[in-house]
């Protein structure tokens, strides 16, 4: 058969390693997919820096709208980032027939409902295993491999950057800001690393997540979004101490009413695999009714992990171009019109239980007045330590079980008006994962 | 679109379980599929009960041949297990020109290259992914999400009932038959445990994922298999205080002059999170030259979790059955014409490190002869304890570095002709997993 022919938009990190993977593995590629999968055709914006690494005889230029309009390109694989130009050329090359692939996660958030409609509309495919968990096959586990089940939740580890901070904040007792520029001088972290370590990076992957896990469109500007810039050592280690370990994860939960859609640091039981996922790897646990738990591990960036999704999708998309359209895997894993209407949850309509951490007075009365306050509003406690802090007064960490988040705010709320609570209360999440 | 009718060959724990499942789930498979996929008629021994189950509508009789040949059955599950009559049925489905799909591990581990060959030749399918880890969707992993990669190697827990055994060794210290007798009230282990317990069970399905992660033909007779029943609890202890945990594992890993195919118990860095894989779950960890370490984690049997897997083939299949047979997956992941041949290495030729423990006088020169003979092996000390054991003499325990397996069994063979050796060497191979 004919090579397959991929036009490349982009030639950074993950366009080099899709380079150089389709180079180096041709032969194993072929021998799987039955044909080649060539690159015939570059788009970037230093054609010299290039044509240094492809060699002369590639077709390069800067000229991204004639790349995506080539009548010989059979699939465009956008790798240039942003949600502008990005979204532009992805529609255009959908226009023309074209199937694409992409690892754009922020593009697929923000734009996915718009670019998947076009895509069905046009009878081709947009596939973006790449955008979520970099080489884990995360998007074929859920929307092909776990396609028997009701997923009830999903919880992942799917931002390295931050993952790899709190690894270092936990196992060398240091502050975020230091273990950041550390991140920073080493690579693990952008110069400006907001996207990661605010959650927003992680968010998009999320979003697109629970739009495969329950037949959502994607929303992602509904979704809760906290970081772990503004997380305390003091935290990590008496997570560590009550036999748990901080991590940033994505949740996504069906309830009866909706969706659970957040992102935030959570406290997680230290003898889960969720929490030994360690440095910048990322890990998925995902719950079907059927299969039970079900967790996917490995690099979640990277020039070849990510291009291993890459190509996997090239793969599919070579297998299933002849395919009636009908007969593909659906974008969002249901067929569009078959989506669910669930609406996303507000933050303050989750259940889970929660880690309060508070100053008061050292004085009769106290815990009898914030226990009163918490049984109020339905708030059960779990287990609770108090201790003398060294600047004076008593420390007290609560452990809660599931509460509905609003009553969890009125009673964070009521007790920091309390004239013996000298601090503000400290309030993370705990997710069991069982 | 019309529903997929499915013909089923046995209604057992997984049987059972994929009636349930499809019957549940029906409005969700068929939002993400897009058509139903009903069962419409099942062969069983004992129709009375089956027709409790399914009610009195469903087509149930003893004629498995007849359903085969059904001409109304578009897919036909295979679960009655064995090799003899299974073998038949689902070479006669073939023959009609039915798609298949099967948990039978043992049937495709034995008569794979031939049940394939007629698949490939009828332009059919033979889908397996029940057949390797229960729910984990390891083998569309492997074929499909990692088709970018040389596959390096891959190790992976996957017999649950072993599994099970050796955690409760290791967490209450007890000795191999009181925990399988107690496995076998629970209903973990079989009543004749000899296939779990003996590594059977684990040979056959890494006999499959041997052969989809490097191309080779299934080969069950070439592996190599060793089971947990001579493992001795002090062992367990004693890789405990190392730093490690021992583990049943099936091992594939590509060398330049073959592959390696192996099941046996070994010792894995603690840290690991394959050595946190406890009771009775699956999880394979697969390296590929791109990708990096991916792991796979989840139920590796039982009546829904295995159902998982049988439904994810039937979408799939219902999704390819209109489609071009050149454009599917390959059986074995490799286009028939483009299989490998490189040979399964005979154990001798492995390479891998090794725990050496044995009972030795107490009397000067001892170790240096023993470091002699290992030494004229090639055989590299990474770490050795010795102690007074409490019968007089002393233990010594040696970690090797990687070695030859055929070397270290000739040092062993020399080692247990000394004069002052007290015991039989007892070897454990040791995995990195890096």
């Amino acid at each position: 058969m004919n090579p397959m022919k991929v036009g490349l938009l982009g030639l950074g990190v993950v366009g080099g390693g899709t380079w150089s993977v389709l180079t180096r593995n041709a032969e194993e590629i072929a021998r799987r997919a039955g044909r080649r999968i060539e690159v015939t055709r570059v788009a970037v914006r230093d054609v010299a820096k290039a044509r240094a690494r492809l060699g002369e005889n590639m077709a390069v230029s800067t000229d991204v709208h004639a790349l995506v309009r080539d009548p010989d390109i059979d699939i465009v694989v956008e790798l240039i980032g942003g949600d502008t130009l990005a979204r532009e050329l992805v529609l255009e090359a959908i226009a023309q027939g074209k199937h694409v692939v992409t690892a754009n996660k922020a593009l697929l958030a923000k734009h996915g409902n718009e670019i998947f409609a076009a895509a069905s509309e046009r009878g081709v495919m947009v596939a973006f295993e790449a955008a979520v968990a970099g080489g884990i096959p995360i998007i074929k586990a859920i929307r092909e491999g776990l396609t028997a089940n009701r997923i009830e939740w999903l919880a992942g580890i799917i931002n390295g950057t931050t993952n790899f901070i709190l690894s270092e904040m936990r196992s060398r007792g240091l502050p975020f800001a230091e273990v950041l520029a550390e991140a920073q001088r080493l690579g693990y972290a952008e110069a400006d690393p907001t996207f990661d370590v605010e959650g927003v990076d992680a968010a998009h992957k999320l979003t697109l997540l629970a739009s495969l896990a329950f037949g959502i469109p994607v929303q992602f500007d509904r979704a809760y979004i906290e970081g772990i810039s503004q997380l305390a050592q003091e935290d990590i280690a008496h997570a560590e101490r009550l036999g748990y370990r901080i991590k940033l994860l994505g949740i996504t939960k069906r309830r009866p009413d909706g969706i659970e859609l957040r992102v935030h640091p959570a406290l997680v039981p230290a003898e889960r695999l969720l929490a030994n996922v360690e440095g910048a790897m990322n890990a998925v646990l995902v719950r079907g009714d059927a299969v039970g738990p079900t967790l996917y591990y490995g690099q979640g960036a990277g020039e070849e992990p990510t291009a291993s999704a890459v190509v996997a999708d090239l793969v599919d998309v070579t297998r299933l171009h002849t395919a009636d359209p009908g007969n593909r895997v659906p974008h969002l894993a249901f067929q569009p019109d078959a989506m669910s209407d669930l609406p996303i949850l507000p933050i303050e309509q989750i259940h889970t239980s929660y880690y309060l951490r508070l100053r008061v007075d050292d004085r009769p009365g106290v815990l009898a007045d914030i226990a009163r306050i918490l049984a109020d509003r339905a708030i059960s406690i779990g287990s609770m330590i108090q201790e003398p802090s060294n600047v004076g007064g008593a420390d007290i960490i609560f452990l809660t079980h599931e509460a509905l988040e609003g009553n969890v705010n009125q009673a964070i709320a009521s007790i920091e008006s309390l004239p013996f609570v000298r601090s503000k209360v400290t309030r993370l999440r705990m997710e069991n994962l069982t």
